[in-house]
């Protein structure tokens, strides 16, 4: 699959690029920054071994199938007015989180309920947007050797994009589980501080979770 | 200790009444219906063979050293009218989830952030709030023999509030975890839709969470 990751030069999306490209996907690496990303991506490419490409974000989008959305949340709203036109009709993943440095580990949640509720409204209703990964440490993500231990929770009002999603989370070694409609982000995305505060309080080199009393193989 | 649940002749407030009375402590059962707890605490001790009693909520408050609130939330803040002045100086563990029946399975979070800070503006500073148990299943919990498979995120702005009610967690069988100050009780309590959606998409008999990625054992 076509898979493009916008801000993927950033650190959460570094695990992302090089996990997908292992399990076989055509992965582009989104920047701000065309020369950047250009770059990182030869980089990539040389340094793992695994086929990745970079190039400016409105290009990388383009001609991707599905899009992830990974930049921060002060960020998001220009990135998606930049990106308009190149997401129509296409599935967007969107990973953002809303914190607010420097209290990133209190939950402060946006005007429109959560950074991926505010995406869809943006993006219009040609765009199916799905919640996902706001759990998951980058820096397990980006350590290829590492077993991610954790679930991924996902939320999204179109079934089959939150099935295709979940399906390419299960690809990155994780358990992908659907949690409900989009506006159930505001309890993903609201998850994240608490986690960061959980990592502080007990030492912990990235939290996540997992659900427990559900059937271990699911649906 | 002396511990009062208010609602606990509720399905939630069972399953802490018998253990925390297991554990060894002396706890009171509080209802609206004062003939209505007495019953019911007459009923638990002689099922049980534990001493447990019933009470109204104002009485029952009066006397206890830390107060379980356990009300749904359409009933939060007419039953925390009825017991000012019954609270002062004292513990509130706050439980309640401001879920919105019938789309229970949707997150629903109310003016005030979250039932929790709701609770604390509306008893004022001289009450300690502690968020907590939002995630461990109601049932699970009134089955003694049943262990608790799950941990339980707490939250408050009170350090010693906190220790103290993490310990009495920590006896219904279930770790506890410092999840950050009360203003994070918007991630507890948004969380309880996703983990009821959940149980009806996989056929869970009782969704909880685990964290992962930090040491099994706490500072």
């Amino acid at each position: 699959m076509r898979l493009t990751v916008v801000g993927g030069t950033g650190k959460a999306g570094l695990g992302l690029c090089l996990r997908w490209a292992r399990a076989g996907h055509e992965v582009t690496v989104g920047s701000r920054d065309a020369e950047r990303a250009h770059v990182f991506g030869e980089e990539l490419s040389r340094t793992y071994g695994l086929p990745l490409r970079g190039m400016d974000n409105a290009s990388a989008c383009r001609d991707a199938e599905l899009v992830v959305l990974s930049v921060p949340y002060a960020a998001q709203r220009e990135t998606l007015s930049e990106l308009a036109g190149t997401l129509d009709g296409k599935i967007v993943l969107v990973v953002t989180v809303p914190l607010r440095p420097p209290q990133v580990r209190e939950v402060h949640l946006p005007e429109g309920g959560s950074a991926a509720q505010e995406a869809a409204a943006q993006l219009g209703g040609n765009v199916r947007v799905v919640a996902a990964l706001h759990h998951v440490s980058a820096a397990h993500l980006a350590d290829l050797a590492r077993v991610v231990d954790c679930d991924v929770l996902l939320c999204g009002d179109d079934p089959a994009a939150k099935q295709l999603a979940g399906a390419l989370i299960e690809q990155l070694g994780a358990r992908a589980l659907d949690a409900g409609p989009l506006c159930n982000a505001v309890a993903l995305e609201s998850l994240t501080p608490v986690l960061l505060y959980l990592n502080r309080r007990y030492k912990g080199d990235g939290a996540g979770i997992r659900i427990t009393g559900i059937p271990q193989n699911r649906a």
